[in-house]
């Protein structure tokens, strides 16, 4: 699973950072976070096929006004596959209004869903949760959630059990019982190892520190959160609906996460080593997203 | 006066080329013609200002998906001068109607005309005239046009003619005889050349060739026209209301322009030189709009 870093931006662009948005690559799917202005051509940048899924954290224009103009491009090369678009109220009626303004028609299927918090898109390796964060209007954070995958299997122990290989392997690799020819009974205990974790990955969307990102990131591998302003601004920050990069890295330390990124950067800081340093200092296994910039995250051991 | 292109694009952003908008930054103001998305950043790219006037060829996505982003930043930035919109019918509803979906305040005073052809904003320096040109939509090409300046003044001149330095010099450059202290009249003639002609700028927006380009580009400085696609691509360029580089060297030709820039170039073209060497054959005094790019234009002498 990659992670590309499209725009990493705070309400306003920069030189170097585009508005916001984030790519997840896992198994051929492209899923997008947030959709601001710009976000069509650094996908192109970032040589990245079009999405599947876009999850949409709040109807602020910076994470929004990249939607139309990526819509119009897929309709254009007649993707021929559906997207799936989910976010807060609203984003039904933005996305239909601004087809009627622009005048163009979708050739391929869009399917927009207004959700709240819960499980909000179910798939048969992973699900996406969504809760609500604490911003200045109605912001989802979402974690995407690996199913946990079933244990290693052992070839030599199941032949040495006289299991042939065939059907009876797959069907004790999903942990069913089998029955040999001779009436024994094959427990997959024997044959496969304890079932392996997936991975989750967080990211807040715009917020103030707040119980519910520390819940939705409770032993993530990755949390991607807002630090706009660093800690001097801490006050300015939360007042307007952000965090700063110790808040960041007080959740990280508290959820018990094993990485931070920190994203949403004010145009402020040509150079982001000040917030790095300052969320280090709480939580040391930080980074600083940067445009175009990829992140792998592994399956944990 | 600078033209600065900050998208270059034809319908689809690339890599290379933004979505489409020209920017003319004259005597501390900036003119921008059409605002495709990302134009905000591009403007940061190219340590331009904001501006006071936005002219727009065309309600085509691609030449106004900028706008909204634009004016939100503007309105956060609180300009503190107002901005002008010109466009065909439907810009106002556009911008009225997206202000309202993506719920956000203008801080600053934006007037919007939608115009049609004609003398569609006169400044005392300055002209901006409209024609419609042959899109698949209605289109209006841009011309900018300024006044004949006073003529050059001789100090010398009006020395040895015993005019006193001070306002009956200033009187004198801007065409009025004056009378000396001791009776006598001075003419201009006598101590002003004669009257400087100004620059003309001409933007095609999308077109096919037509009558009304070839007449709003006569004897412009700078015609800056629509080369989608290359000449062997014509029929298909046209289909669509746009042109080729021969169509647009016959047209720079016909209405003996000075330079010729093409810009609106497809995405299929990663090098523009088979383009450049097709419109050069009809018009050597091509160039080919590349995003960022600055050109200047003088005074004609």
């Amino acid at each position: 699973m990659k992670i590309i870093f499209l725009g990493t931006a705070g309400t306003l662009p920069t030189i170097n950072r585009n508005l916001p948005s984030i790519a997840i690559k896992r198994k051929g799917e492209i899923l997008l976070f947030d959709c601001g202005e710009g976000t069509q051509r650094q996908m192109l940048k970032a040589k990245l096929g079009y999405c599947n899924k876009i999850f949409i954290t709040h109807m602020h224009g910076d994470h929004i006004l990249g939607l139309p103009g990526l819509l119009q491009t897929m309709s254009l090369f007649q993707v021929g596959f559906p997207l799936k678009i989910f976010g807060p109220e609203g984003i039904a009626k933005f996305i239909n209004d601004i087809i009627k303004i622009v005048k163009f028609k979708l050739t391929f299927p869009v399917i927009i869903k207004e959700i709240s918090e819960g499980k909000v898109c179910k798939e048969k390796e992973y699900y996406i949760q969504a809760s609500w964060m604490d911003h200045t209007i109605p912001n989802l954070g979402y974690a995407l959630i690996e199913y946990e995958r079933p244990g290693k299997f052992y070839p030599e122990k199941a032949i040495s059990l006289g299991v042939p290989e065939g059907p009876l392997w797959f069907s004790l690799q999903h942990g069913n019982e089998v029955a040999l020819a001779n009436g024994k009974i094959i427990s997959p205990r024997c044959i496969v190892g304890p079932p392996r974790k997936g991975r989750k990955i967080v990211y807040s969307g715009d917020t103030r520190p707040c119980e519910a990102i520390s819940n939705l990131a409770k032993n993530a591998d990755l949390l991607i959160y807002d630090t706009t302003l660093d800690d001097k601004l801490t006050e300015k920050a939360n007042k307007f609906g952000h965090s700063s990069p110790s808040q960041g890295a007080t959740i990280a330390k508290k959820a018990n996460v094993k990485q931070l990124i920190m994203t949403h950067i004010s145009g402020r800081y040509n150079n982001a080593d000040l917030l790095i340093h300052q969320a280090q200092n709480t939580f040391p296994n930080t980074e600083m997203a940067q445009d175009l910039a990829e992140f792998k995250v592994l399956y944990p051991k």
